[in-house]
Parts: C-alpha cells; sequence; structure tokens
C-alpha cells in the first residue's frame, strides 16, 4: 500500500513531518555567538531534528556547548570559523550550514571560493523564502529575496527548478508557479524579462521542471486571489491559488519578504540553494522562530 | 491666533476635514457605467465634498444621473467620454478627473493628448498611493505604484516633489521620506539609482523639497520600525518613522501595494500627479472604499 502523502500546509505541520520520519540533520555553525542563533539551536535540538556540530569561541565553547552536550570546533575569528565550517561541509561531514553572529559576506565568500567553497561550477546560488501569513491557506514559496539582483534566463530558470523541487519535497504534488510582474501583459520594452516568462511558461507546460503549472506574467493579486482572478476576467492556470512565487528581482522578493513579516504578521523560513548542502542564512533582523523554522526547512531539504 | 493644525493619520479623519473645510469639488467622471463608481460616487456627494459632472451613456443619465440629480453630458463611447471630460478639466469646468468603467490607456492617452491634454510640457506624470495599514499609526504615502517602469534622475526627483507636498496637504509638518532599496548600502554597480539616493537626501537636506527630512537607501523594515533600526544599528534621520516612501520601481511600488491590499487588510486611495488636476484611476480590483477615498483625497490636493 503506498504511503500517504500529506501536504505541508504550515510549519508546525512540518515540525511534525520531520518528527515522523525521524530525520536529524548533522549542523555545522558558523560562529554561534549571540542569544537568538543559540536559542533557534536549543529549540532545534530538543524537537531532534537538529545534531549541532559549533564553531566557535572557546567561550561560546564553555558557557553553550558543553553545558549542552553540543559537539564543538574551536576558532579564533568569524572567518575561521567559516573556513572550518565549509571545510566540514565539503568533506561530507555536515548536512547543512548555518550562519551565526557574523558579516554575511565573510561566510559568503568562504562558501562561493572556487578551491575549498560548496557552490559547484556553473550552479546558480539562490534564495528561497517558505512563508506563513494568516490571510493564505497554505505556505507560499518564493525567491529570491536576498542574492541575485537581476536574475537573467538561466538564473530565473534555476529558481524556477529549485522551487519547485522545494515544492515536491513538501508533500505538494503538482505546485503552482507565478512569475511575478506588475501586470498580466508581456511587455518586451519596459520589461524584458515578461518574454522569457512566457518561455519557462512554455517549458513548464513540456515538462521541464517535473510536475508543476507555470504561468506568468501575473501580478501578486492574480496569483493568490480566485477572486480577484476572475473579477478580472483573468484565465490562469495558477487559478488564484500559488504555492510559489519567482518574482522579477531582488528589489521585489526582498519588499515582499520585509512587508509581509513588518505588517502581516508572516512567519518565515529561508535557505541559499545551489550549494552542495542547504545554507540557513538569517539576517539581523530575523526572529528565533524564523531562525528555527529555516532549520526544520533545511533539515527537509537536505538530501 | 493661528489655526490650529491636525496631522491627518487616517481617512476617517481626512474626510472630517474636507467637511469641516467645507471642500466641494466639481469632479468629472467618465463614463461611470458600474455600479462600483456609482456607489462611490454617490457617497463622496452625500459626504459633501464632491459635485459630479458625469460623461456617461444614455442609459446611465436616466438611469443614475437623473434620479440622483447628478449633472451629466452623453456620449456615445468611452473615448468621446475621455476627450469631454479631459476638455472640461482644460477649461477649468472641473477640478478632478475620475476614470469609470473603461480602459486606463483610453482615458490616458486623452489625457497626455499633446494638442487637447492635461499635463504641462516637460512634467512628470506619476502615481501616489496613501495606505493606512493596521499595523501602522498613521498614513503610508507612497509612489509609484502604476505610471514609471524604471524613474530616471528627473521623474524620481519629481516624485520626491510631489510626496512632500502631498505630505504637508496632510498637515504633516515635516515629512520623513524614504527612498527604499532592499539595502541600506549604496551599490552603484547593481543598483545605480541608490546613487541618486544620496543626492537626492543632500538636495533635501539643503531645502530642495521643503521641509522635509529624506534619507536612503534605506530598507522597509528600517524605514517603517524605529525598533528594528536600532537592533540594526542603523542611524537615519527617518528614525524608522517614516511618512512616505519612494521605490525603487513600478514592480517594487505596484507589489508593495498589492501586498497591503490582499495581506494586510490596508485601505488605499491613490490618485495621479503632474496633471493640472488630479486624476483617480482606480484598478479594475478596486473596493468601493477604495474609490471613495480616493475622491477624498483628489479632493484634498486639488486646488
Amino acid at each position: 500500500m503506498p504511503k500517504e502523502r500529506k501536504t505541508i500546509t504550515d510549519f508546525k505541520k512540518l515540525i511534525l513531518l520531520l518528527k515522523e520520519r525521524k530525520i536529524c540533520k548533522r549542523t555545522v555553525v558558523v560562529w554561534p555567538e549571540d542569544s537568538h542563533t543559540q536559542e533557534a539551536l536549543f529549540k532545534a535540538v530538543q524537537e531532534g531534528f537538529i545534531q549541532p556540530i559549533l564553531v566557535c569561541s572557546k567561550q561560546t565553547r564553555e558557557d553553550f556547548a558543553k553545558k549542552n552536550a553540543f559537539q564543538s570546533i574551536d576558532a579564533e575569528s568569524p572567518e575561521e570559523a567559516a573556513r572550518k565550517a565549509v571545510e566540514l561541509v565539503k568533506k561530507g561531514e555536515a548536512d547543512i550550514l548555518m550562519k551565526g553572529f557574523l558579516n554575511t559576506d565573510v561566510l559568503l565568500r568562504a562558501i562561493l571560493d572556487k578551491e575549498v567553497g560548496i557552490l559547484p561550477k556553473d550552479t546558480v546560488l539562490t534564495h528561497i523564502t517558505a512563508a506563513k501569513l494568516p490571510e493564505y491557506n497554505k505556505l507560499l514559496f518564493f525567491t529570491d529575496a536576498a542574492v541575485i539582483p537581476n536574475p537573467n534566463d538561466k538564473q530565473r530558470r534555476a529558481q524556477v527548478q529549485y522551487i519547485v523541487d522545494f515544492c515536491h519535497a513538501f508533500e505538494i504534488e503538482c505546485p503552482k508557479v507565478a512569475l511575478i510582474h506588475c501586470s498580466e501583459k508581456v511587455d518586451e520594452r519596459h520589461f524584458p524579462y515578461t518574454v522569457s516568462y512566457r518561455s519557462l511558461k512554455e517549458e513548464g507546460e513540456a515538462g521541464a521542471f517535473g510536475k508543476c503549472v507555470i504561468d506568468g506574467p501575473l501580478d501578486l493579486i492574480t496569483s493568490c486571489s480566485t477572486e480577484a482572478m476572475k473579477v478580472k476576467h483573468i484565465v490562469s492556470s495558477v487559478n488564484g491559488e500559488a504555492d510559489a512565487l519567482v518574482f522579477p528581482d531582488i528589489e521585489a522578493g526582498n519588499l515582499f519578504y520585509k512587508t509581509i513579516t513588518l505588517f502581516c504578521h508572516a512567519e518565515t523560513a529561508a535557505i541559499l540553494q545551489g550549494t552542495i548542502a542547504p545554507v540557513v542564512l538569517p539576517s539581523r533582523g530575523d526572529t528565533i522562530e524564523s531562525k528555527f523554522y529555516s532549520l526544520a526547512l533545511a533539515s527537509l531539504i537536505s538530501r
């Protein structure tokens, strides 16, 4: 009898699934010197889906790692911690990489290093967020809020593939992906990417990304409200029920992330994709909860 | 004794102010053949701040205009209605122009017509929205959600000037204007407009736009949350209390508008600026309430 598959529609269900499947991932944490990172980690360990390896200062080793019986490796500086952590991932000794209390640039430099780094050649690095909005009845995945300023065709194709794979990991059988624009019209002159949206839609129909539905250009409201779609007399395979949004550029993606966080009580989780292991890369303003959910997300996605 | 000035922090206060000042504006409405436009108009007339002139079909004249004793002018088509309405504004016989049930393109063609149109030569046409978000303690003005795809320096300067003037009309003595970007760093290579943000900030400090505070690049959260600004150790004259947001491009502006409408229970009002009279240009999905508030906004702004 085939195992029953249940779509994960919020973060609580994600945590339950991780427990049900007894998923526990080795997570190397770079320079976890702040209480937010430590609390998120502690919570994830308690829930059982994370086995941490801290690359930290001696102080944190004494105060936090030893006390909780967490494995730890000494480092003198954030830079050294980043190098050591990336090395561990490269050697296959960790399944997830998490950023602690250091500048994003420092960690990215180690990740992207051509010799010791963990981004395979010719692979697109991008950022994917999962959000639970009180006003939307399922998780909403989107890309890219943090990495690629203006995606070119290759990068956008990779974003679509990653996000479809993501949705599949969340047991969404046939995810609906909306390619976001301010209108539904292709406008080559002002918005050249709307032309590539049409190509992606056709590639999607031909099965290039696996089982999914892709449509665009669509605006946010047409993508996420069946009622509004009908009022506007638009026919779309996404049907106002988008699982995933691909934004035109980082300004749009980042703004969406910040608007729903600040004004819509959204819960979010985010990771980098493209690297040989998922990277949890919180920003300074992120809550403990968001870091915790990001660890959960990474645990599900990590192979 | 100077008249006491009270900042308008929501749309109810705006309506009260219009009544208090006994403001009543002649508003020419192009092709008001739908119930949404008619209901918004009816409400504005009841509140006393609008005196409508309908340019409509004979049917609407019989069914709606006559019944309510509204002045009306016959038109055979939306195109004719647009021309006649714009003409009225040009002759100084109407203070506000409002779009009814027709394609935006048709009305814009009449507005922008070089001979009979109502956009003065070398004047920037842009779109300004006022929003009341449940999570923000005052009105938030922003530009541009609908007109200029990628503002150049001249257009952005005009946007800043319009929005500062807007805030002054709302009795905000020294409006705080945030120039929005995904980060706080100037990045000439990927985001050339962040350089012009710095110039605008300097021009603002020199008094070029009247009494106001301008800062940027700032992200949305730093612009609208004093607490988050402090967590990120950022010092900004906007101080997390932005009255107005200037977005980098139409994708960002339009997405913000749609996100707060769809997911944040925002109330909004919007008009075009640059024309010799304010233009209320609702989109198909807008609510009656939003059209009503837009009329109120136009009434305050119209000279």
